[in-house]
């Protein structure tokens, strides 16, 4: 019996490529750099995955997620022949901080909530997930970090750092996320999947992963249909 | 400058003692015992600090709230010449699960999440907080459980594990809390402090915590309070 849902959070309940493009934007044309904050957002996502699977198979320590944008950021920085300062920098990396969440996730979680623990299960740091959840007013009842694991998704101890922590067997909760390497994850680890479907998540272009490409329990269209269909 | 804002919980935000003292009775009821709920969860709650006494000075290897609430009842059962087996057991330590919010509570915490980051901070058990959090809908953004730290306050390790999580120095933390002892730990870990009256925490006799007794940074009569004193 489904007991808690695990919320993925960045492309499933909140849209980055829209939060980070325009903070981004801004933030070049106030250290006088040209950019283009929707390219540049998802060049700087797309060394998402490799930097973690850096941590992931012992190229480099741990280091939480707010480091890892760091050093994608400054290597993007550096072939682009762009001069930035650290302090810079840094508030380039808090632009992960705030970031929209899409518009039926209150009223999904909301309703949700009502039957579900909610958690947010996400490769974020903690400041980062308690600042984007503050941001959003977003009525989780816990975060798990992959800080807390010490363990990058699709690891398998980051799911199981849930489960343990939330004394639950893997299979009474139910994964939702926006991408199949994360749902094969969770799967694996023994929880129950939900694909959600984000077409915009890596912006216009409609690149992200689409519904039916791996088998899953469950496939709803937003929050909202998720609380429909569990109803 | 204070930018989070950590609550206790046991006292603090919930109201232990009438939530306890209603699901003992009921309890004891449906399994043939008889018990004064009220006289009992004042009796539990008493063994409270003695016995995370056990764990911080050595005398027991780490354990969460919920097998040192194990204990204790089975101590008192035991004591009592109350027989009941561990179905039954484990069933009263979940009545710490599900305790009434005082009714300030959401109120004060949605008006203060506009300002600040709102974390629950306990000695609770990462489960146990997940679902009080989850009975009351409380708008908190994270919890910070002494199982992450593996030391229960008023060790210092828990305050720090907070700072060190939320990526903030101590003094930007305001711990805001019923217990005279919380507060002195939260001091002693540099944190700021803001005592709470909540006269009626250990039930009608009013043996509860009283203002003035240590030295803190303010003082409140309930969380609507504090969002007024902080605005």
């Amino acid at each position: 019996m489904t007991e808690v849902l695990a919320f993925d959070i960045f492309g499933t309940t909140v849209d980055w490529y829209t939060g980070v493009a325009e903070q981004v934007s801004a933030l070049a044309a106030k250290n006088g750099i040209e950019l283009d904050g929707g390219e540049f957002a998802r060049a700087w996502r797309e060394r998402y995955l490799p930097s973690m699977d850096l941590v992931r198979h012992g190229e480099l320590p741990w280091c939480n997620l707010d480091v890892l944008h760091f050093r994608s950021l400054s290597e993007m920085l550096n072939e682009r022949g762009i001069e930035l300062d650290e302090f810079a920098r840094a508030e380039f990396v808090q632009a992960w901080y705030r970031l929209p969440a899409w518009p039926d996730v209150v009223a999904g979680l909301t309703e949700l909530r009502r039957d579900y623990l909610l958690a947010a299960i996400s490769n974020g740091g903690f400041a980062l997930l308690t600042n984007l959840i503050n941001a959003g007013k977003l009525p989780f009842d816990c975060i798990v970090s992959a800080e807390m694991a010490g363990h990058y998704k699709p690891d398998p101890e980051v799911y199981l750092t849930l489960t343990a922590l939330l004394g639950v067997h893997p299979d009474d909760v139910l994964m939702v996320a926006c991408h199949n390497w994360d749902l094969a994850g969770a799967k694996a680890a023994g929880l129950r999947t939900a694909f959600v479907e984000r077409p915009l998540e890596k912006g216009p272009q409609r690149t992200a992963d689409k519904p039916g490409e791996i088998e899953v329990d469950i496939t709803v269209s937003d929050f909202v249909d998720l609380a429909r269909k569990l109803a």
